[in-house]
């Protein structure tokens, strides 16, 4: 039934593109940044905003209180004739904006704009990572409910608000209420392409492990005229143990670490070197030249299939303008860990806990928090929706969607293989120089664009493929 | 002249004492902080207000300009019939406050409390370094010239407002007015005694060097899940070359960083062993128990007399609450150096930047910040007003005044015998639980008193020893 209705659709998702990108603009203002409690009002406002627009759809849509920040849950079904049933996900929550004086625009005020290089970019917090990646599906919805006044498949979409803070009450909302989010698989828009000119389809993703760990000495601070020499001091115990954690080679030097890690089958090393990332295309735009991984992987290894350690934030002292001569009481940081298939979560933080605290000196301690944890995940390459979106990608965009595996981690994959007992399909349109994370971050216009209409082809594929 | 005039003026500063507080009072008002530029007109109104304190003692009193903040120029003469002639020296700018959250009171609002031992206790920023220390000075000029109509000596004052970011523009005041400031001998108000009972005239004090090292990599933040393993991380090199600045006996391994460290001499040692400092008096009160330092070293020689390396501060990446995956551009570290006799801060500057840059790998750069440095200081043991003054000390406090080395730098004891050819004796009440460059300073209420009573009897003895 789909085909022939498909051309009109993708016809008025061209004729309507501007005003997909003004809803896009609305949602990309709300502040919606979960990690930081001031903006809690912000998140709510997001999750109502969307249930709002998405009810416009002909679904059901609801904002539903979690724990923490609320979901969002929509359905839609068709004449229950059999055809498939997607559980699409997105998340509206965003990363918080610092540094802000690295960005060039209010991270909040969204624009068109001209990357360096000519193409047009939509600049915001979200512009990507996830709002504007989760439009995509929205707006395709849009055209198939506006052109045909129905959807190819059956869909219920579910939008949560903690993504960026470890989805701690999103998973056991996800099991309250299994039995209203049964389906035959899961779509989820978050990850990227291969490049610009070639989409992708994410088969593998990397676990997270991520911790704090807060070294504390002396009972206050201390002035190191009096103290210097005596007095233990925190950032010089914490400094000394977190240098230690990756050797010469880059290898990381917890002990176990690796226990339970494989390396690639050798026919995959072979499909992946014979993509041919070097460091000129994937480092050279950062700034960087050489991959600063394990010495003896490929680049395309050390960021896809091998696990890494990164301290992503380090605190202690005084860090304000000028000097002061203080041994302070405490420091701090935060570091996490990319793990792979074979690597139990709940083993290396205990790995890294025993590791630090094995290293501390007298009058040391060291207290820790658990941010968030999830295991590696390997998809099935078989499955057959996954064929059905790779067939849709391919014509969409004139170029084999390649299938890939992800450096990042999208835990919410496992969650819903474990809670729901559904396989994840997972198309994106990100790009690398997207900035997610970061000051600046954008979405190629090409990406909010061409990503609506990969969607439209994907519901057709999987309506044709049932 | 002086003796039968003393006791008076004893009295006198008993009678008057609660006056003097409430003077100390309005200066620990002024929020000072030297080292941030909000509070430049703060720095002002304390320069302002010190010197119209100041001139009501009879005194030429002026408010000078620097390139920095300001400083005060005070003199009174006598009857020039060849009576001494002392620059007294001290600081009206204080460190920054922060953690504010750790304060129990606004720090800017002084109180007269309790210790939790029962002792009466002045609590400020400042109360003690150097607001509290300077006015022990200028009240027993005041009693001497309330109680005498004049003073027993010819005083000029310098008080400066840099002290706290390095002195860096209040040295160059001093080489352009050094015919101004023409005395026999300096007297520095700004270091402690040995206990709470035992005053202590200070003879020798480190050097120090504070340098700030930034790291920076990638050409902005990055994902690490995207990047991570491939990108390198300026927060991992900076704790592997900052956590390598020891070894495991805590001596510091920069090439060259001893050379030209003398041992002390076997009579001092022997003197300072019979101190008996241990780590249960010294390190207890923080809440720590073992010395940190050079492990086949006293810990008095620690703290004293042995060279040290401290990390002042750190900043890298995200340190918000909760978690964000990045890889930061850049990571930043505030490190300085206690020195000793025998260590050049320029030639330890270089060797320090030598070890940072040779470490660094590829994609990496450092930038270095020199914030101040300051050579160690041996005065002479001998020289005469120091002898004038320990006898004071000794009646004062019924305790023999001891000869003590300091682990701090009061780089301007330098300044005045290269600048100004003058020697300095380094008089002060502080205590090691003064919390100063920390929350929570404070002043022993003892110590303001005994101290004014101190600088009473000293400037008597100076007069006398003529």
């Amino acid at each position: 039934m789909s085909n022939t209705k498909l051309q009109p659709v993708l016809d008025h998702i061209d004729a309507d593109f501007d005003n997909s990108l003004e809803r896009l603009f609305a949602l990309l203002r709300i502040k919606s940044i979960s990690s930081e409690a001031e903006f809690a009002d912000d998140c709510k406002a997001a999750a109502n905003h969307l249930a709002k627009d998405i009810a416009t759809l002909g679904f059901t849509a609801e904002v539903r209180p979690t724990a923490g920040h609320p979901a969002i849950v929509a359905r839609v079904n068709g004449s229950s004739d059999g055809r498939p049933h997607v559980l699409f996900y997105g998340h509206y929550d965003v990363q918080p904006v610092d540094p802000l004086n690295l960005w060039h625009r209010p991270p909040f005020e969204p624009v068109v704009t001209d990357h360096a290089d000519g193409r047009k970019i939509i600049v915001a917090r979200g512009a990507e990572d996830d709002k504007g990646q989760l439009m995509t599906f929205v707006e395709a919805c849009r055209a198939w409910k506006k052109v045909t006044g129905s959807l190819p498949v059956d869909i219920t979409m579910i939008i949560e608000g903690e993504e960026e803070i470890g989805s701690k009450n999103f998973v056991p909302f996800l099991e309250a209420n299994k039995a209203e989010l049964k389906a035959d698989f899961a779509l989820v828009c978050d990850t990227g392409m291969w490049d610009r000119n070639t989409p992708a389809i994410t088969t593998s993703l990397r676990g997270l492990l991520y911790e704090e760990v807060k070294i504390k000495a002396a009972n206050r601070d201390l002035h190191s005229g009096v103290f210097g020499g005596g007095a233990q001091n925190p950032i010089r115990v914490l400094t000394r143990i977190l240098g230690g954690l990756h050797d010469e080679n880059g290898r990381i030097t917890i002990p176990g670490f690796y226990d339970g890690v494989k390396d690639l089958p050798p026919d995959i090393l072979a499909q992946w070197k014979s993509l041919n990332l070097t460091p000129d295309t994937f480092l050279k735009p950062i700034g960087l030249s050489l991959p600063a991984g394990e010495k003896d992987r490929l680049l395309i290894e050390q960021i896809s299939s091998r696990p890494t350690c990164d301290i992503n934030g380090i605190i202690g002292g005084y860090t304000g303008e000028g000097s002061k001569t203080v041994i302070p009481a405490e420091a701090s940081a935060k570091v996490s860990f990319r793990l792979v298939e074979g690597q139990d979560p709940a083993r290396i933080r205990q790995a890294f806990r025993d590791y630090v605290t094995a290293r501390l000196p007298a009058d040391c301690k060291a207290v820790f928090i658990d941010h968030s944890s999830a295991p590696a995940i390997a998809l099935d390459w078989d499955m057959k929706p996954l064929a059905a979106a790779r067939r849709a990608l391919t014509d969409e965009w004139g170029k084999e969607a390649l299938l890939v595996g992800s450096g990042a981690s999208i835990p919410i994959v496992a969650d819903f293989k474990r809670t729901l007992g559904l396989d994840s399909v997972l198309v994106g349109f990100g790009l690398d120089d997207d900035n997610i994370h970061s000051p600046n971050e954008k979405y190629d216009l090409r990406s909010f664009h061409k990503g609506i209409r990969s969607w439209a082809r994907i519901l057709a594929a999987f309506a044709e493929a049932r």
